[in-house]
């Protein structure tokens, strides 16, 4: 059973802090909704310019340069996966919640009129940016569905929303209820992550944790099942009720 | 994506600790795999002769009569949703967590060969064989798994776990992680439900709680679903992770 | 034993995000109170203008019109209660938190010098207005009770605050920890949901809710307590602990 | 409103793991429910005479001995508090969870039909014994709620149950959600205490106690409502919704 | 296993909310790192002029002298432990969460270069200062660590953070992760407290506190340790794993 | 500080549920103690003949076989990493809480009077020997500390408890509380794992794991600390508070 209209077309929209994020936790999911055909649509809030781009600071580069460059990484995953990606400059290192950026992702909202939302976990004592970007795309869905909110666009209906893995993940309260296959499109998903040459480190850090929630897959779906070795996964929380017409 | 091997056909397990609970908290699940052409087993730890027979106890039966009356209204009521049901009569208030009853429910296990599981939630401060049938369902489906694990038949693999809905939710900490849609199958259930004399006032406590998770199944989906008015459901709380191949 | 002092009156505040909430979760309460001739205010922070009137914007009506419709409908409701209603206009969807707001709520707790006080949960993924409202609430309160807070009147005691239920309650983190019998007054809140012409299909689902939780109620108070077979009930969660001198 | 039948009298039954828990643990509650002429009634599992007897087993006292002292001690506390006592005599270190001790206490209930229950934690990570007997004393009345339990006397209402508060509360999620006021008791409860000689460096501890209970429920019931300044306290955590004609 | 570079002292940073926090919550903290010869820093983000004065304000006082006697208290009491003290002069009640306030806490943070981080627990439905002081405490700790944000100074390392001990812990969801012995130091967080003549009644409150904690440590590290009768501690959680070489 | 009484040394007791789980849990523990000069004991309540020897029983091995093989691969293992290893032989899937059992344990304390203690968590819904091990080393530990208990040996003190990681963390409710540093032994654990032949997949997997855990070990640590790149880590959850005489 799905939760969109029979006249809707399926769309995924994923709501980042920072320029990388979507790439790291939630690449195989954007290249699996491209390959099936579906529109997939990244909001960038901020380029992560302040708090993720360290060796370019080091590197004595300026604000604007490094705000380029990490646009420019950020154009190439995205089409790497096969997805569009907006760029909001909100600012990072903090991130600010304002009305306005949350009623510019509520216009967001209101065109893309996604099936599915990503975001962050609501939790991230690591990196405040994190919730605060995921409390803005949770507070803009809400209006969004509102007849009454001046917003161009129909009102939206109720896409599930799942969080993607933080670093850490026990430190964020983060609990897998959802371990997705990415097996198919991980080379794509690694082909993204390559596209951000800063955060080489990162490679093969994504790699081991997609094998290991590939693991933890097998593990869940049933040893006999005859899922291949390499199978490789993401994990998500959700965070509203599954809607279905069968227990599965 | 499925969780069951292309040859092994579907199976729904009911594990229930008393002969009446399977029918207020999971008859629609039940009617819908048996609508879909699966095996559903149901099986009674007791027939709760004890515990939820106030009445036929007020009207100075003897136990063994209860049992007797209990066990003909399961049967019916499993007749009336499609499912088998076998009787472990393993005696209730309390039901009494043993290692030998644990192991008929491995033999169990291994002989219906579950692609689902549904039984009671871990908590329940109104009735503790709720949760003491939950945990024997837990143990022996992991028991099962084990090809060391003597006992005939082949080692289970991974079935989701469903818990169906207690009577006084938020005190069992029971949250709907899944909305299930039993609209199609809801006469059924309310035909089974009718098979329970004594417990009158439940079948129409049931109805308006079908309509409910109805009513909730609606939000969640989004108001452009275009879900009929009177949309029942079923709310269930899942255990381990969902494996899928895709979001949604 | 009161956790007021003998000399001052029992005095009901009620916080409510829109001007349809404290009909539906906490009309038998306000009900009440008015009957044992108790002073109950309701501050509605808002109209509910966007969020919560679907059907005047689908009519075509404009914001003032709206506007203007909801606080007719909320002043009868609370009429038939027996309360008076205070409008702050606020705005909602979103409501938003600012320090001026909070202070004017430290007025009308200065003012109205509560012994109980009703308002939303902290959580509620459906509606961010809810929680922003209880937020708000619970720091006025606090507030009014330092001496040196600059605002008119004595400086507020410390009244217990019960979170009344919200729609989705497992959803919400709600638990009863209070259930209140509210059959003597349901006629009066069933006359005040009658007020809500726009929500009609609400009427029908909180007459439910109120058997439901009657049921609940004397399934709690004990069998033999010889409630009547229509007990109505309201939920509510306690935030501070209970004092008392006597457990019962 | 209470949750009693009008015709059945208040009565108070604490289960308590060792013979001196009730002591520190519901001293005030016991004298208090005594000095308004109900009938308390305290049951020992044990006579702590392995776990809580360290000094007499330093001094080279036998079992046999020890168990003599603490039943004396008990049974002079349960005096001073005004409560008669029973000892299960069932052995601690560990308090074996046995269906034969759970039956003992089904019958105690049927034959005190208690209107309030009093039980230790179901979490204390430094004692075993503690939960166990909780977990006992909540099966139990459970079991004596169901007229099929084949147990002399009536079936049991549903009497409120109260956790007492465990030595370091933080560790055994002990939240208080009742602070009672035994200020007029707590010369009483005082003097049960210096009925248990070896223990004596707990007699300022839960002076102590007693009065920080009391600052904060001072602070709970509000600065301006008169209460003197030295009120003593018990704080409670209570396991079923309270059920209320009126919310204070 | 230190987390600090060999090369740099260790320093101590504690963020207080109002002018007398950090005496009664964390003194002995505050005295154990002077003694071993460490900067201890206190900053107190207001004077606590409003919400904690009271009884100044019952005197008549005005806001300028009343700012200016707990100045002056604070100022004392850090002496007497042998930190620093800076004040930003907030305002309280409330204490408003500022992107400049947050500002300010980082330039304080790369100034102090803390090795280990104290302030307030993130829950307190009794004070919102409280948890606001927190927040920005923890923001600007991870603002600091960007070698993008732009303020003078190294970018922090990853100092631990323990919360202290709030008035009322079990509200707070506070849990004892740290037990610190503070018995070597006692006499001079008690001349602290006696700093602050307008809290007289806390004086005896938190040496109570103390001993109490003492035995609870005490307990937690075993009675055959030989730690002295009159051991006092005091209670912290943690917010980040502890990185260790031994566990211990 | 340590908790430790000066006379006494330093003492490691691993209490696991398998003959394998210590060493992909705990092996870099171990090896420290070891490293250290201490005394490191490894309990072994099963072989894991019947649950985690799938290979074997695939070979058609008879169980006294498999239970030899185990035996032998645990015992080069515990050598691998300089530890005693003890075989209580109790059975597995499902392990089996007996106060047999218990007492077993009990004795094993009073004869190793650990220092320190390492389990498994106490929740595991992949297999319930995890959790019923945890319970039982934690049970024992209290009864070892009764000088009441009848078995030789003195009164245990208080030796902190750590619980290791679970194969799939979040579903266990386990959330680091120490990362513990391991790099120096790293090699040692490597060496214990291939002791384990017929888990080979699990070599690399634990590799991965310790990385994994060694980055965020320098996360949390602080960049600026120097730790080399390839630094490796296990997590450790902490069931009692730490005590300590400085915060660190």
């Amino acid at each position: 059973m799905s939760t969109r209209p029979p006249e809707s077309p399926a769309s995924l929209l994923v709501v980042s802090a920072h320029a990388g994020d979507f790439v790291w936790r939630a690449g195989g999911a954007i290249a699996l909704a491209a390959e099936r055909g579906e529109r997939a649509t990244v909001v960038c809030l901020s380029y992560g310019e302040r708090g993720e781009s360290a060796r370019a600071w080091r590197e004595g580069r300026r604000l604007d340069e490094i705000k380029e460059i990490r646009r420019a990484e950020a154009e190439n995953a995205a089409k790497a996966l096969g997805a569009e990606v907006v760029f909001l400059d909100a600012g990072d290192y903090p991130l600010r919640e304002t009305p306005e950026l949350v009623d510019r992702l509520v216009r967001v909202y209101r065109d893309v009129a996604p099936s599915v939302v990503l975001t962050h976990t609501l939790a991230d004592p690591y990196n405040g940016d994190h919730p605060a970007a995921a409390r803005m795309a949770l507070q803009a869905r809400v209006l969004a569905q509102a007849i009454g909110y001046d917003a161009p666009g129909d009102p939206l209906g109720a896409p599930p929303v799942f969080c993607f893995e933080p670093h850490q993940p026990e430190m964020c309260e983060f609990r897998p209820d959802v371990l997705l296959d990415i097996t198919s499109t991980f080379e794509r998903k690694r082909a993204a992550m390559e596209c951000l040459p800063a955060q080489q480190h990162m490679w093969d850090y994504y790699t081991d944790l997609a094998r290991r929630r590939g693991v933890q897959l097998k593990r869940n779906a049933g040893p006999n099942l005859g899922l291949p070795h390499a199978t490789m996964g993401e994990a998500y929380t959700r965070l509203y009720p599954q809607v279905t017409g069968a227990l599965a």
